[in-house]
C-alpha cells in the first residue's frame, strides 16, 4: 500500500489523533428555510471548528505527527489565512514554532488570529506562486517542515474525519454537498463515505468565477485555471490538487457551481435565520441546497459550513450591497 | 399559595411543558475571549432558541395552556417584536389565532418571521400605551386572551428554565449575567437559581440609556423614566414590571449597566470570535463582562445571549460605525 495514499487506517488514526482535540461541530438545522426550499439541509457548522475553519482537522493531523517524532524545527505553510491558521495553532497546540507566507491581501483578522497563537507571518504576494516558492526556500534554508495545504495524504486524513462525522449525525443522508478549492475537504469526505455508505452522493461546489476542478473534469484532467474572480477567496485555486484530483475523479459524484450572489445570499440566511456567522467559502455549499426550485428538492442533504473567518468591515460590505 | 406566584411547582411544570419543544440550547465559548479578559465565560445562546429569542418559552408555556383548555378564541399580545414572534410561534403549534400589535419601527425581520407563523400584525406606535390600549381593545372586543410580555407567573415559569439549563450546564457557575427589559428573563432565572444554589450571583444588566430597574433599585420604588435611548431596543422598558420588579428586588445581587459602544463591541466579538448572531439586547450581559479590567476576572460566569433577530440592513450599518 502506498506512504500516499488515502487509506482508512490513515483516516481511523487521524479520528484518534482528533479525539477531544478538535471540535465535534454541530449540525444546524432551519425548519423555516427547509420549508421554503423543500429540502432537508443539515449544516455542518466547521466555522465553529477551531481556528473557524475545517483546516484545523487536517493541520493537526499532520503537524502534530511532525511533533511527535521530535525531529521537526518548526513548521511553514503558504495558502490562504485559514490553512495558516490551523498550522500556527496546531504548532502551538503541539509546541512547533511555526511560520506563515500569506497573501498581501490576507484579511487582518486572519494574519491577527495567527499571530495570536504565537506564529510569525510574512506578507507575500499576490501569487500564489511566489508564496510556494518563499516557503519551500524558508523551509530548505531552515530545516523547516512545509505543511502544504491540500496535497498531503495526512492533512487529507484529518479532513475525512468530518465524513465520518457527517454519517454519524445524520445516517440517513442522501447527499453531501461540499465547497472546493484545492480538494481536499472533498477528498477526505468521499474516501471517508464511501467506503461504507457509496449510495450517499457527494457533490462539490465551487464559484462560477473559480471552478478550476469543474473544468478540470470537464477537459478530464488538471486544468491551470487564471486567476479566479470570486468573493469566496478560499476557493480561488488555480488547479486542483495532484493528490486530490484523481479522487474527486473516482469518488465525487456531481461538481457545481454557484454565483458570487448565491454565495452572498445564502450567507445572509445563515447569519439571519441560523444565527451563524461563515465566510463567503463557507456559505457555497448551503448556496447550491438554496435555489428555487432546489436541486435537491425533497432529499436529505448536509452542507458544509466550511469557515467563518471575515472581517466586521467586509461582513458590513457584503450585507449593504 | 397566591395563584400569582412564581412557584418552584410553576417553574418544575413549565419545564415538563417545555421539554421537547424548546431547543435546550448550548453554551458557547471563547478560550482567546477567556484569556484576553480574564474571565471564564459560557454563553447561554438563547439567540438560538426557536423564534430567535428566549421569549419563546414564556410565550409556550402560557399559550399552550390556554390552548389546552379549549376555551380561547385566540391571542393578542402587544410588544416589541421578541416576544410578538414567540407568541406566533406558540399559537401557531398549539392552534390557536395570534394577533400582533407592534411597534411602528418595528423591524421588518421580526414583522416577516411572525407573519410567516400564520399571525395577523398591526403597527401602532410609537408609544407602547398606545399599543397596550390596542390590544387589551381587541381582547375585550373579540375575546381574545391578552398575552403579556412578563407581568405573569406562567410566563416568568417560562423564562425561569433557562436558570435551570445553565446550573445543569455549568454547575460550577459563580455568577450569572441576564440583560432586563422588562424583568421577566432576570424574574425567572433569579427564582430557579436562588431556590436551589443562593450562593450563585444574578447581576441584571441595562443600556445605560435606559434603564429603569437600576433607576427603580436607587429610588427603592418602581420608576417610570423617559423613553430609553439605546440600540438596544428590546430593553427600551419605561417601568419595571409589577410582578418582577419585587422579585428583582428580593432576588438580584447587582444591577449593572452597559453603554451602547461597550454593547457594539461584544455584538461584533460574538460574531467574529464566536460566530454567532445577536442583536444589541442580546450583547448586554457579555459586553459586562467583556471589559478591560473585567468586573468579574477570574470567576466562572455565564452571560445569557437573549435574542439573535436583528435585519441584516441594520447589522450591517453596527458593523460599518
Amino acid at each position: 500500500m502506498s506512504t500516499e495514499a488515502l487509506t482508512a487506517d490513515r483516516i481511523a488514526s487521524a479520528r484518534a489523533r482528533l479525539q477531544g482535540v478538535a471540535h465535534l461541530t454541530p449540525v444546524l438545522r432551519s425548519h423555516l428555510l427547509d420549508d421554503r426550499y423543500g429540502v432537508t439541509l443539515g449544516l455542518k457548522a466547521e466555522n465553529l471548528q477551531r481556528a473557524g475553519a475545517f483546516k484545523f482537522r487536517g493541520a493537526y493531523n499532520l503537524v502534530s505527527q511532525l511533533s511527535e517524532r521530535g525531529k521537526s524545527r518548526g513548521v511553514v505553510t503558504a495558502s490562504s489565512g485559514n490553512h495558516g491558521q490551523a498550522v500556527a495553532l496546531a504548532a502551538h497546540m503541539t509546541g512547533l514554532a511555526a511560520h506563515l507566507v500569506v497573501p498581501s491581501d490576507a484579511s487582518a483578522a486572519k494574519v491577527a488570529a495567527a499571530e495570536a497563537y504565537g506564529a510569525t507571518v510574512e506578507r507575500v504576494g499576490p501569487k500564489s506562486a511566489e508564496r510556494l516558492q518563499r516557503a519551500e526556500a524558508l523551509a530548505a534554508q531552515h530545516g523547516w517542515d512545509y505543511v502544504p495545504p491540500y496535497d498531503h495524504p495526512e492533512v487529507l486524513a484529518g479532513q475525512a474525519t468530518v465524513g465520518l462525522e457527517i454519517l454519524s449525525q445524520v445516517p440517513d443522508v442522501d447527499a453531501i454537498l461540499v465547497p472546493v478549492g484545492g480538494g481536499g475537504l472533498i477528498s477526505g469526505i468521499a474516501t471517508a463515505v464511501k467506503a461504507t455508505r457509496p449510495a450517499v452522493r457527494v457533490i462539490g461546489v465551487e464559484p462560477e468565477g473559480s471552478a478550476a476542478a469543474f473544468l478540470s473534469r470537464q477537459a478530464g484532467r488538471r486544468l491551470a485555471i487564471p486567476a479566479g474572480i470570486t468573493i469566496a477567496d478560499g476557493l480561488r485555486t488555480v488547479v486542483p490538487g495532484e493528490l486530490t484530483f484523481p479522487i474527486i475523479e473516482r469518488l465525487v459524484d456531481d461538481l457545481v457551481t454557484v454565483s458570487d450572489a448565491a454565495i452572498v445570499r445564502a450567507l445572509t440566511l445563515l447569519l439571519t435565520h441560523v444565527k451563524t456567522l461563515v465566510e463567503p467559502s463557507g456559505a457555497a455549499a448551503a448556496a447550491y441546497a438554496w435555489q428555487s426550485p432546489s436541486p435537491l428538492a425533497g432529499a436529505k442533504v448536509v452542507a458544509v459550513l466550511s469557515g467563518g473567518n471575515i472581517d466586521a468591515a467586509v461582513l458590513a460590505q457584503l450585507l449593504s450591497a
